[in-house]
């Protein structure tokens, strides 16, 4: 492995996390730079670029993308903006590690799932970054192992300290539960087949009419029951737990652990104020990762079908939380390109 | 208060559960001695009542209940013959300890209501241990001080190492949901209006045809929606766990601890193997309360509208486990007799 | 078992501890009722039997054991009082229950020994009350399973929230260090050959020139290496954890369990206040044990020897907290009388 | 920061330790790139080189540190080869990561002491990777910030699954417990004074006289007094911890956590099998905090004097498990260069 073989990356969409991005590829990983970087606003984008030397900036993702020295192409832009750049991107054949959501709908997805179908092979990653944190592997491990029997249910707790004023019951499932649907997917093998959501007395109801916390239940094709709280603005910190109950034994991650104080009549520790301290390592981790598959001119990591899913799973959720009913998941057959 | 003045109780049924009991007066808890004692089986009463001086024999409940020196009677016989029973105690006015369930069904239940409202005081209490427990009660101190704010969901787990083969879907619920029932009850003083269970694919299915484990959610006319996991043949041990979720922030009992070991790779505890270990400070604290009470001449522990909700919560759990449908409890309004 | 056949206990010396013996005979534990109580203040002792039927009054320890009913005594009056309450029931032949220390000295511990043997029984038990505590039963049971091999270590901490003004150096040693000692010896079934204190910069030095955390390292005739933290003024709580480090691993118990919570930022429990709290249920155990081996005329919990080596030791203690040297404990053999 | 100024590193000693750096400067952390390698077995060397891009093979440190590109030192080689090392990277003035020990004796330590001291500025960093550690990051934090009051004691245990059979009571001291040296150090900001080792009877002796478990007490210049159970051949895991026990609270880190199980009658986790699967991420982090420092041209980790101190701490720690007395820590006094 050379320094001179390092993969040079287009950054599309400049905000936080895009920001973010480009600090980890310069600053943390190896194997990558920043080649190029690309948001509507060229002052954000320049800045990032600024220290960097031989990084290009762009207004036009596609231009960003055609830059030199661009090998592969990391998505960072707001949903609605991910479809014209997936799709430019898998013209270009380049590497895509594309945040979640793939696209705001299924039929967006299908869109693009179809293009990279015929570009013949995968192309496109979903930055679902739960599959990189070390606990989720850890759970993940012990049940492909099989050593506690087959998964019965799964129950996750998914609190935030707090969001923005201008969170909507939509987001809470888009943008929140979507990832419980992706890492239930994930952990058990299995697709989702229906959504069911709670709604108990609210903590509080925001101006968009949050009505917060909310508790989903869905089944799957393998007949396991998942149920999620969901809870925004705990108010009292971050906290991602997962128990998986098997026939023979159960398992759990997430639980508060690092540093334990004894003061004035209480034990404990101190509960992570948010998903970035919480995932840090996750997110070096699935970064790394794509940059070194691509680098082998390789796609590993969650995919296109899995971003498709996930999108699908969510909009059967706002159905369910709109109308309190069960809601069927409507999905296409698996394609065999997307073979498990 | 007198060596003197100690409480004849008269204990019928001397199944396992009344043998027990028999033995925890006798030898535990302060200020009472059993009396008399009644089973259809004679030689069974006999053998109980052997060591203890002054104690009479019966196969007739209503016999012991007239014996020389009872002053308070506890039912330990199966829920059918607790009708018969509870009344003949009543038109006595005696203080009754009842084993759960309070009667097999909501009419036989209403029935007793009525003759203790007709008495006009009440009388009976109703074994719900749960509410005895050291930990259950740290938990209701807390939700009751309301340093949490509201409670809005509740997150129960109940799981036995295994259950004997003749157990039933019903049993499920009447036998063990039926304390999750009561719990949720008394931890947010609110009544249950609607139920609903899933059935995942079952780690086993019984020759009675239990599907084990299931799901189920209920709500509160509170608003607080409350999942209980009821896993009866788990394999590993006995748990009961409690977690409230409130607007500021979340409480959970029933984690295990005690003894913490490193052995080989792994750090840990023993999980208790049934609910007689789990909850024995409980059935002490509850008997040697209902004694105390008794010797005042009160009750104060859970009582014939408590026994009642429970019997109805789980007419309907049964009926949402056959249809997979959301069922709504029907329930006769509160009597102020039974005011909170 | 008959109510008649309760056992009448003298309850010598009504300060904090008697006071509660007092109540804890008569409203927690079975088999037994307060028959006679003695007190230089007279008055508090004609309090404490206020409400006792048949429960005589005295200033003299000697006229209550001589009251008419006694069987049994127990004794909470000062260390200083304890060799003539001890040796006046020895010469009734009335099985004790002594509250720790033995005496104040181990030649007043030699004389009673000499007159229990003398004697030719076991009569008296020595309150080490840790031995009756759940998780303590647990540890010495799995030491003496032997799964994890033989015990190398035992790392003791031993924190109060705080203690009285008046509290000094040598009470560190006698009234708290004393239970490691006697716990240590239980756990471990050997005796104690050497102690060493050393003392760190104080969190604090009171009027009485109290140095305060100190931390204490003892070894035993079996090589058992032990250290014990005690803080008496750790303002935060008290902590009592035992952690033994055996050739296969280790065990440890006094963790912090039941009640968690999430809130603001941090996850947790509460700590106990004091020992009364944290042992109550060992409180009860030790008495209810101690009764019921009296009613079959038999001593079986800690007794003389147990209460001699603890003294012993303390001394030793006494003298290595003083000279900052390592200073062996003086014993006689241990007299088959009192054979393991 | 650009790809173009990437430290070029020469590693000096390509055993398991240096191989494992060569693979994270290559594949893991950002900016670095390796330069050079030097190990007397040239083959070993060449493996190591063979698929990095421009990266020189030698035999000899020296000619090493002289290859086209070298701008920083990464010293891995035995701890005898250390010093001619760094006194031929302090006369190339490049900045160099040494794995501890600095140097095999106090004497040696302080020949480079004053080399650095003669170059004028510090260029040397010590490979003490539990500054980098994440608990003990938050650990050190909360020392420093002083919520928890002034340190007082710190209580220790540092457990390895086993080792190898050449191990002895000198390693032990030298290997092990010098971790210990350092942290308290670090975590404390005050020098080591006097240490006495305890040795219980041994799990195991082995062929080299090895006693396991090993007890060392140490003190500070500020009066605290540090514990560390050290067990290099416990049979069960790597766990390494500490309690840090101050005037207002304690705290504790190194406890299991990740993930739990309940199987079979036990909950709990995993425990590590050893120091690189538990301290991985220390590893990354401390070589690429020192990467970024020296392309900036500083050292800013633990330096020569922390090395010097953990030889001297080392010294007394082996004299004291030879003579089972307490040992005073000989120390030149601080230079105002290594100023606090």
């Amino acid at each position: 492995m050379s320094t001179i073989a390092q993969l040079g990356v287009a950054v599309i969409g400049i905000g936080k996390m895009g920001a973010d991005h480009v600090r980890r590829i310069e600053e943390v990983i190896s194997g990558a730079r920043v080649a190029a970087v690309a948001d509507p606003d060229r002052d954000r984008a320049a800045a990032a670029a600024a220290r960097i030397e031989g990084c290009t900036v762009h207004t036009d993702p596609v231009a960003a993308m055609a830059a030199p020295g661009v090998g592969a192409v990391l998505i960072a832009s707001p949903g609605p903006a991910h479809e014209a750049a997936l799709l430019a991107a898998l013209e270009r054949d380049l590497p895509v590690l594309c945040e979640k959501p793939l696209t705001p709908d299924a039929e967006a997805a299908l869109r693009v799932l179809a293009a990279e179908r015929k570009l013949g092979r995968r192309r496109i990653q979903v930055g679902f970054m739960r599959r990189y944190d070390a606990e989720y592997i850890q759970l993940a491990r012990l049940l492909a192992d099989g050593d506690l029997g087959r998964p019965l249910m799964l129950h996750c707790r998914h609190r935030n300290l707090s969001v923005h004023p201008y969170f909507t019951n939509e987001m809470l499932i888009n943008d929140s539960v979507s990832h419980e649907f992706d890492a239930a997917r994930w952990l058990l093998g299995e697709e989702i087949t229906a959504v069911r959501v709670y709604r108990p007395t609210p903590a509080s109801v925001t101006d968009t009419g949050l009505s917060d916390p909310q508790f989903v239940v869905f089944e799957t094709d393998g007949g396991v029951v998942v149920d999620v709280e969901i809870f925004v603005n705990s108010g009292f910190g971050y906290q991602v737990q997962a128990e998986a109950v098997c026939a023979h034994g159960t398992a759990r991650i997430g639980e508060a652990h690092g540093l334990l104080t004894n003061t004035a009549g209480r034990w404990g520790g101190a509960i992570a104020p948010d998903f970035i301290t919480r995932f840090a390592d996750a997110y070096d981790r699935e970064v790394q990762d794509w940059v070194d598959a691509a680098r082998r001119d390789e796609v590993t990591g969650p995919g296109v079908w899995d971003g498709y899913a996930a999108v699908a799973a969510c909009a059967a959720g706002i159905e369910a939380q709109r109308t309190g009913r069960r809601v069927p998941v409507e999905m296409i057959e698996r394609p065999a390109f997307y073979g498990r």
